[in-house]
Order: structure tokens, then C-alpha cells, then sequence
């Protein structure tokens, strides 16, 4: 092994390398990143794309400030929930008219979950994955205590046994494609298959792979989708999130929460609910028009950008990473990621006691990236914006850190709060 | 009576002295409305505060652009639903910590009925208004569906009797303070007085109340409430609704909509969910901080606003307008919003058959109001930013289109989308 400063000199010029032959390069500049920023935590909150700031500006100041109510028709503030819907549509498979943006990734799952049971009548198991973002597992067991049924949580790997055991007795399996914390890539056609085949429905979480990854709900058959708007998508803290409804399950829909904007005729405002045509009958209150158009303007940074090309990028970014992990860090770190390309999703997970500390020592160094309690470094990568370069500086960064022990002084913090 | 030169030169001299002598008159500068414009939408969409625009540049460049997902610690987006309830509290009489923004008012709903019904188990029975917005009729159908539960859709009027009859089977009565198409103001304090004395709980939807007269939730002893963010609060297109929880009731909140920031140690991320203390409970999912910032720059227009003087303004520019159309108007016209200010909301609602061309036409002459189907016209009075002027120019316009039957070419069209 070369000493220190010469596997450093040799990753420098493999990432210089890799960079000035990325076809996805000149897309960086449509983000808006502070100068001399490494940021690995776009899985978190995507960074700030350049299209977003004059569109907000606009929705605010022109749209909402002078045509005021009038916009809900002049700037078709209405069918936003729709065109933003199909607009992510296009970044996971999904032909129009089967994705709606709007409310929470919590919100969506809960809807989903609730017409998902109504498809499945008889069915009382829900099939959860135990170590998925928690939110996914509250609604679930909340919803399950409120209407008899049961959460029954295994991990992806443990699914297709629990189909094949009693499969005709699963409603629905609600899982993430991508393990938030590993970066694990499980297998969604797999899964889907085998839920398929035990008569169940599949709900998948994409929070972590629409924008990240290709995903393909349509070719899949996948049943309903979830994910939010701020990580991969770039839509804003807190954006929208979505929720995709295969086309052949739309006429038999019918969630629990009924807003009046998915009635069939809104305005009529007399009778009761009579849900939309189509996945226009998803839509439930009135959406917050401000992050919704942010959320809109973001999407435009995928403009033109082949998916295909954006997975290649973001293999290399992730693959670079960890060889640099393997080369510059000692024996206290161990990457957690699947080494495997198509068991990978788009970050990096280390592992080290003083994950917290060394996050933060990152951060005074302007190296972003996050932790998952207890011990897990978390380093996202979007292809859009996130170089070679930026991963080697990350881990390079790291091993200097902890060559000089910056991360002392952390060591006794609270946790903060990061999302 | 006058001719009607003369009656309007009479009113335009009332509106002239009663605007110089309105101690509030300066707060219109805190809005920025297009010059020549009467809008008397904010029922429906408040209009834009003038603090908003600098508040989302800086949410979005600064704070999203350049700290990023460090802004949830360093510009406390974290707390943000908490410190929006509370300023959203001041105006409906909750001292702090008993207010969340966030969701949409549809979704507070569900919740909070969902918590009502677990507080009174065994009583089947939930009381709503016919005749209030759909929205909350939709999801109290929706929800009473999912749990064997029964809606009864009586008029506030007709609530004591119920509650008299069979007052020890209704769990909760969910009813407006203000009717949203005519205008009537109900009898809050006696309504939540006899469901009280029945054991049930009252859910008070403040959609057209908040920030239009003083609520006061604490001192009715109120159970929970609910509203949105973008009518007389002005927060912006769908802007985050709001949830009041009793101090007394929120040990004992358990709503099924749990999302992960409503946990009591959200960023541990294992086990099961354990509510926060406190109102804090009550939040769902991450929060479309976009939306929640400009609704929090918003709520600065009512800083140092008594509620008492806006209450007496919006009283006499509704009196004045009703008024001003019986002065200018034929007998086509109805006053349909009571004249009694006690039972006076903060709108005048006109009826006439042609009512939506009517407002169309209006809408060409640049005065905005909007029309409730079939023959409702509204004008909502926010008293922060429309004169007595405005009043008598809407009316006189109304009187002139009419004259001139500017409103014929609209007649046949059909009716469009606005909230």
C-alpha cells in the first residue's frame, strides 16, 4: 500500500479523472451550492437548485401578491397537484395520471394503507419493514390498532418466506426500496413478484430512491407508491410529497381522508364526498401552493437528464467513495453499503463510535453530511451535483479529522436535531 | 329617498369621514395590494403582508441555499410549528403551547377527531353542520365510516335539542363559528356550553374566524379547534391550517395520525411511537417549511393589532356595506348576512340569481370578491386592509354592472375553479 500521501495523490487524479469525463458535469451548475461546500446530505434536503428562487419569487410577489385568488385558475394554482404528479411521475416510471403531489410522506402512507386494505378485504396482516424510517412504521401500527389489523415486521430479506407461509393472509407489504441508513438496495422487483403471486398488494416507500435511482413502478406493476419532495427531488424543506396509484386500482381508490379538492365536482360544495375520476380523487385539502410550485420549480433540474446516465454517475460517486474509505481510513471505520453496485442505492454509510462527533467536526469543515444513531455516518450522493472530487475531499477530510481528534470537543454534545 | 347621485354622494362623504377617523386605517400598508384594486377575497385568499417576500427570499436563499439541512438547529425550522401555533394562539384567545401549524385543514380535522371519539368511547354520535364547508363533512363521513361511528348533520340551531335528547351518545359536535357562505356568526360560547353539559366535546372549525374577530378558545373552554392558514391570517396559498388542543385533553391526546416529529425523542428512530408532551404531540409529518415561513411572516401584520378595535372596524365595514347595498342596489338583491353585528361574521353575502356573472363582471372592474354556488355573492371584509371606501366602491360597481349589464357576456359560461 502506498504511504498516505501518495494513495491520496493517486485518488486525486482518478477523481480528477473521473470528473472532467462525466457526461453529468455542467448539471451541478443548476444548483445554487455555496462555494467550497462539500454537501453529502442531499438524501436529507436536496441542495437549493438555481430554477427555484425566481419561481418562488414569481408565485409569490406576481401570482399570489397581484392576480391573488385568481391565480387558482390564471396560474392554474388547481391542477398543480397533478402536473407536479406527473412531473415526478416521469423520474419513476409512472405514465401520466397516476401520481399526485401533496401533504406528507406520513399522510400519503396512511391513505395509501387505508384504500390498500379496502382492496384486500379479509387480509389482516399489514408487512412492514422493522428498520425503515420510522414514520412508515408509526402509520402503520397506528392504522393497524384503529381498524383490527396486524403489523408484522421482518426485514425485505424475510418477506418472501411470510408470503409463502400465509401470504393469503397479507393485505398489503409497505417497504422502502432503499434502507435509509445502510443505503441497501433491496430487490423491488423480487419483492413485488412475490407479493403478487400470495394475492397481496405492494406499497413502496421511494423517499430515498425517486430522483436517486431509476425506478420503474409502471414495468413492475407496483401497486401505490409514497416518497417526499426534499431529498433526491430537491424540492425544498418539507416539500410535497406523492403518491402514486396504479391506473388499474384508481376506479376502486377510496382512502379514508376525503379532501374537497378530490371531489368530482369541488365547487358544488353540497351532498357528499363523490371521489374524482382517476388519481385526481388522491387529492385531499387544499395543498400549500408556495412549497408545492418550489417543489415544481426543482423537478426542472432533471430536465433532459437521462436516468440511465444519472444511476452510472452516481455507481461511480458511491464506488469512489468507498475506495477512498478503504484507502485513507483505519480500521475503526467499516462501510456499512453494500459493495455490490446493484445493492447499492445513492450514499455511503460508515460506521464508527463517534459517528455524532465526527459529523459535526465534518460540518466545521464544510463537509455535510449526517448520522443515524448510534454509529452510522451517512454520506448521500446526488448525481446532479456530487462529484468525485466532493467524495474524495469528504473522506479525506475525515481521515484528518480524526488524525487530529477535531472531533473531541463534540464528543460529549447532545444529539441535535437534523431530519 | 335620494336619487341616487345623491345617495352616493351621502355615502362617499360617511366612507371619507369614517375611514380618516379609523384608528387602523395605517395597517393597509402592511399588505401590498395592487394599486386600484378592492379585494374582498381574504375570506378566501388573504392578501399578500408585505413582510412575506423578504422572509421566503431569506428562507429560501439563505437558509435553504446556504445552510441547508443545518437549518433545522440554526434557524430553528425545527420549532417552527410550535412557534406558529403559538403566534396563530394569540389570536384565538390560546395561551401558548396548545397551537400546532401544519397539515391541512382536513387532516387536522381527522385528527383531531380521531382523539375526540378515543376521549368519549361508547358514544356513537358525531354532530356536524349541513351547510359548513365540505371539507369537514367529507372527512367526518369518511371517518365515522371507518369506525362504525354516526354522523348526525343538524344546524347549530338544531344542536341543543339534539344535545338535549340524546346529548349522552354524541362524542363531539364539529361545527364553524361562522357560516362560510352567509356570513352568520353562531353562538360559540352557548353551543360549547350545552355539549359540555351533555359530556360531549366541541371541535371548533375556525376557518373563517381566525384573525377575522376575537375567538376565545381558553376562556369557552374549548376542546380543540381547527383552521387554516391562507383566509384572514393571510399566510398564502394553502398555507399550513392549525390545531388547538385544551392543555387539559393533551395527556390524553392519542390521534391515529402519528407522524415522526410528533415523537417524543423523534431522532432515535427505533421502537415503537411515543408521543411528545404537550401539544408538540400533535405534529404529523415534516412540515412544508416554505409554506410555514411565509405564514409566520404573515402573522407579523397583526402585531400590536387589537382585537377589539379590528373586530369594530370589520364591523362597520360589513354594516356599511350592507348599507351602501341597500342605498345602490334593486330588488334582485338580498342581504343574506345577518344585521345584527352580534351575529355577524366578518363578510356580506348578497344574493341574486346571476350571481356567478356578476362576479366575473366585478372582477373586470378590478373589485374581487367570489360567489358560493347557485346564487351567492361574497364579499369578505378583512378589516387589517379594506376600507369603507372599498365597501362603497364594490357596491357602486355592483349597482353600475347591473345598470349596464356588464354581466350578460358571462352568463353562459361556465363556472370556473376558486376556493
Amino acid at each position: 500500500m502506498l504511504p498516505d500521501t501518495g494513495r491520496h495523490r493517486e485518488l486525486a487524479g482518478r477523481a480528477a479523472a473521473l470528473d472532467a469525463a462525466d457526461p453529468l458535469r455542467a448539471l451541478r451548475d443548476r444548483f445554487l451550492l455555496p462555494a467550497g461546500l462539500v454537501y453529502l446530505d442531499g438524501n436529507s434536503l436536496g441542495a437549493l437548485p438555481a430554477a427555484v428562487p425566481p419561481a418562488v419569487e414569481d408565485a409569490v410577489r406576481r401570482q399570489w401578491g397581484t392576480s391573488l385568488i385568481r391565480s387558482w385558475n390564471d396560474h392554474d394554482w388547481w391542477r398543480a397537484p397533478l402536473r407536479v404528479g406527473d412531473a415526478i411521475g416521469r423520474l419513476i416510471g409512472a405514465a401520466p395520471g397516476q401520481t399526485v403531489a401533496g401533504d406528507s410522506t406520513s399522510i400519503q402512507i396512511f391513505n395509501a394503507l387505508s384504500a390498500a386494505v379496502r382492496l384486500r378485504p379479509g387480509r389482516p396482516l399489514l408487512a412492514v419493514d422493522p428498520d425503515h424510517f420510522p414514520t412508515d412504521r408509526y402509520i402503520a401500527a397506528s392504522f393497524a390498532d384503529a381498524h383490527g389489523l396486524e403489523v408484522r415486521q421482518l426485514p425485505p430479506a424475510e418477506l418472501p418466506g411470510l408470503l409463502a407461509a400465509e401470504g393469503d393472509r397479507v393485505a398489503v407489504a409497505a417497504y422502502p426500496p432503499v434502507d435509509y441508513r445502510t443505503g441497501e438496495l433491496h430487490d423491488m422487483a423480487g419483492l413485488t413478484e412475490a407479493a403478487h403471486t400470495a394475492g397481496a398488494l405492494v406499497l413502496w416507500d421511494l423517499c430515498h430512491a425517486a430522483g436517486a435511482l431509476p425506478v420503474e413502478l409502471d414495468a413492475l406493476r407496483v401497486d401505490f407508491a409514497v416518497g417526499c419532495g426534499y431529498k433526491y427531488l430537491s424540492g425544498g424543506p418539507g416539500a410535497p410529497a406523492f403518491l402514486y396509484v396504479a391506473r388499474r386500482h384508481q376506479a376502486d381508490f377510496e382512502p379514508i381522508l376525503t379532501g374537497w379538492t378530490g371531489h368530482a365536482r369541488p365547487f358544488e360544495m353540497t351532498g357528499p364526498y363523490e371521489p374524482a375520476e382517476g388519481i385526481a380523487r388522491a387529492r385531499i385539502g387544499t395543498p400549500p401552493m408556495l412549497s408545492l410550485l418550489a417543489l415544481e420549480a426543482a423537478l426542472t433540474a432533471f430536465d433532459g437528464v437521462d436516468l440511465a446516465a444519472l444511476r452510472a454517475k452516481s455507481l461511480s460517486v458511491t464506488g469512489f467513495f468507498i475506495d477512498c474509505a478503504d484507502a485513507l481510513l483505519g480500521e475503526a471505520f467499516s462501510v456499512v453499503t453494500p459493495r455490490a453496485p446493484e445493492r447499492r442505492g445513492s450514499q455511503v454509510t460508515l460506521r464508527h463510535p463517534d459517528a455524532y462527533a465526527l459529523v459535526q467536526a465534518l460540518a466545521a469543515r464544510e463537509v455535510i453530511g449526517d448520522m443515524r444513531a448510534p454509529d452510522m455516518l451517512r454520506f448521500g450522493v446526488n448525481a446532479l451535483y456530487v462529484s468525485h472530487g466532493d467524495a474524495l475531499r469528504a473522506v479525506a477530510c475525515l481521515r484528518d479529522v480524526v488524525a487530529e481528534a477535531a472531533h473531541r470537543p463534540y464528543l460529549a454534545q447532545a444529539r441535535s436535531t437534523v431530519t
